[in-house]
């Protein structure tokens, strides 16, 4: 019997559909999943593909042509590793597991360590763009042996998103490089429907848009340089009607937001490696106070706001302000999250190719923007860029639009409408750009009170100064 | 031989100070360090005290009477582990191992656990205070078996600080409970640090103030509600003059603020627990972007700032605004983490008593201050309170400050002076107050691209939507 060219464990949706997606590229593929019936149903589904069923790790295993390409898509964590004990005794050296789970790339750098030792290739990947992506074409983020990446590039090309016929899927680097990317690119999701969410409640409340205007804003918005797949849905969102009350239905659904933990990993990740992160770990945060659903209703009722005039303004002005605002708020998000994956691939020896990386953003997930490109460009000009802010392009659009920036933030200071994200672009830019910040004080006081030392502005070393003498 | 009643293990200057403090309190101390030189020396400096030098673990254990009380002030980690290795086979049942180190409270749990499988106490303790509070009375924040905790307590109690006749320690509560509030208690360290700068530099840079100014108004601050430790320090730094250059040493020191970790866990861990922590970790961040000197001196030559108008506002009403700013911005981040230690709480069992910390944080440590006295106050009216913010005392200054705190983050805003915690405790203060947040947007964005469902405002229930229907 021939053997099929490559083996998907794990048949949840996500597994299902990529290997649809991958036998439709002319592949033909071996399945397992723990449970029988579900690989049973699997082969109902796939009837006349060229998919074969398994049921046991052997049989899925025997059932592959060697060097074996395995792709976990099992749940992250424990059932990663028991499907990996599983499956060692049965693997010959140089084959390739791949986990295309949403792993923590720690975990990665430890299981491709352990295989490696063993002669086995392991491949972390990170896959976005949902249930439709996997199937239709995602974004592939594989990290891990590149000798093994090239036997499994052709796959990744053929059933990746394709932006102006190039595939998005590139080699990231060892081990955990590519679900470290992945998760990076979550934690930039969080900021980037974070400062959206601002730019709407702002557009609502200081000017009291509703659904049908907002869609307006948004769809207008997405034919500029804010173009991206989260805009469109955004201005989509708005459009779409609730049957049982005939409201916009974004206005029924609770302001309770939920989250699977990437964006916070992405926060801790930047505190370990000690990168300033503030849009997206306020992104987190707003996601935790969002929750707090039955304290906040509590709370409005006990702490008053700040007495607000009607909006007096050009409402067209203001309006652009807060495009402004938002897209030099997204410039300030992305050129935190490239330099945490800059500190991270000095930190993990990952040599990671950041306009690639942009590149392979721009199509099949959530981010995906016209703006990557922008972010490509920048490191052809310099591929060791140490900031995109320093970069020519977005250097002068954020010149030009922090005064809107400013206005934006004061205005919603004034106003009592919290704007977590944007205050802290702007404070991240201000921070950045200025030469001297008052940390000297900071600097003296743990001095002061614990002998910390500090360094002169005047001359090299560490000093000490007895202060109460 | 008569026994002695405590020994310290570690003469780093922690453990050589707390050994003298206890020794000062009437106890016979027992002491030893990995290398006999230290001891040595120590025993010379300590010539005439009750303390008696050993020479190895054995001797070391031999020499304390039974339980034995044994203070670890190794470093926390790796040595912490291979002492309590040492010492285990000369313990017996009921014997009580402290570990007063800087440990990661999770560490501490595990020690706990494993300890008392042999039936061995493990106390981990907070202490603050620095070099001097730990010869001459530090704050002490202790956790473990309480029944270990009363052997102590008389020990503890005699040697920390004093506010009031009241020393400034108690039980904290089960395993990891001590080092968890000490954490907590480092973190709000660096926000009051941060939010103390960020004043300073307003004062700098829109009034112009010089150091002998600045020095005028913070211990002007010092008298009033802002009193506090930190304050003090921070009026008298600015009267130091450099011997070498004649000018204010504050000026010379270099604006790079160095840190040892403990902020960062706090931000960690308030991630983990889903707790918004904002004001902490934009201190946290606000450091790690002051370490990045060149890089900021680099684009302060690249990136330009807004167009400012010299200040012609009225300087005394300015002033105010920045004392009422800080004040308010201190109040939401004690909230903050005062409601993460509640989290904490509730998290790992330890039923903490949060009125009871306050007080001790009120002497012997770095953020001592008047206004704890007010947070012990807000949780005798209301133990099970969830936010000190609604509070009585604390809404009703909120209430009234909040416009200034409003004109500052906008006046900031406005003149390019980054002002990241007081922009995060304004964003927090409205988002903490606002029943309604644009988080329903986030949810239909999630729920739009990967079915991630939604509640409704009108009816219980998880709901998904067909978007492109």
């Amino acid at each position: 019997m021939a053997k099929q060219q490559i083996g998907v464990i794990g048949l949840a949706v996500m597994g299902k559909n990529l290997a649809l997606n991958i036998e439709s590229k002319g592949y033909s593929v071996a399945v397992y999943n723990r449970s029988r019936e579900k690989t049973d149903e699997f082969l109902q589904e796939a009837k006349g593909k060229n998919i074969v069923g398994t049921y046991s790790i052997e049989e899925f295993v025997n059932a592959l042509e060697k060097p074996r390409k395995i792709l976990l898509m099992v749940k992250a964590g424990a059932p990663t590793d028991a499907t990996i004990e599983q499956l060692k005794p049965h693997l010959e050296k140089g084959d390739i597991v791949i986990d295309g789970g949403n792993t923590y790339f720690k975990d990665t750098q430890r299981r491709n360590k352990e295989l490696a030792e063993l002669g086995i290739h392991f491949i972390g990947t990170g896959v976005s763009g949902g249930e439709e992506g996997a199937l239709k074409g995602p974004s592939i983020m594989p990290g891990g042996q590149k000798e093994a990446h090239e036997l499994v590039r052709p796959i990744f090309e053929a059933i990746a998103a394709k932006v102006d016929g190039e595939p998005c899927t590139t080699y990231i680097g060892p081990d955990g490089a590519g679900h470290y990317v992945k998760m990076v690119h979550n934690g930039i999701e969080y900021g980037d429907m974070q400062l959206i969410a601002e730019a709407y409640f702002l557009l609502k409340h200081v000017l009291g848009m509703d659904a049908a205007e907002l869609h307006e804003v948004f769809a207008d918005w997405n034919k500029g340089e804010l173009n991206s797949y989260l805009i469109e849905i955004t201005a989509d969102i708005f459009t779409k009607i609730d049957e049982e009350t005939g409201k916009p239905l974004v206005d029924v659904i609770l302001d309770k937001a939920g989250q699977k933990g990437t964006g916070k990993w992405t926060s801790q990740n930047a505190l370990d490696l000690g990168v300033p992160l503030p849009i997206i770990t306020e992104s987190v945060f707003a996601r935790f106070i969002s929750a707090m659903k039955d304290e906040r209703v509590k709370a409005s009722k006990v702490l008053a706001g700040p007495a607000v005039k009607p909006f007096e303004g050009d409402r067209g002005h203001f309006i652009e302000a807060v495009r402004r605002a938002l897209y030099m708020s997204k410039i300030c998000s992305y050129a935190q999250g490239f330099a945490q994956m800059k500190a991270a691939s000095e930190e993990y020896n990952w040599n990671l190719r950041y306009g690639d990386i942009a590149m392979i953003f721009r199509g099949g997930c959530i981010i995906r923007a016209q703006f990557l490109q922008k972010i490509k460009e920048a490191y052809d000009r310099d591929p060791a860029l140490s900031n995109l802010l320093l970069d020519p392009y977005f250097k002068d659009i954020v010149e030009r639009y922090q005064d809107a920036l400013r206005e934006i933030v004061a205005t919603a200071a004034m106003r009592g409408i919290p704007v977590p994200g944007f205050a802290s672009a702007l404070a991240y830019y201000d921070s950045y750009r200025t030469a001297v910040l008052p940390a000297n004080l900071i600097q003296a006081q743990r001095d002061y009170f614990g002998a910390h030392t500090y360094e002169r502005v005047d001359k090299e070393g560490i000093f000490h100064t007895e202060w109460l003498k």
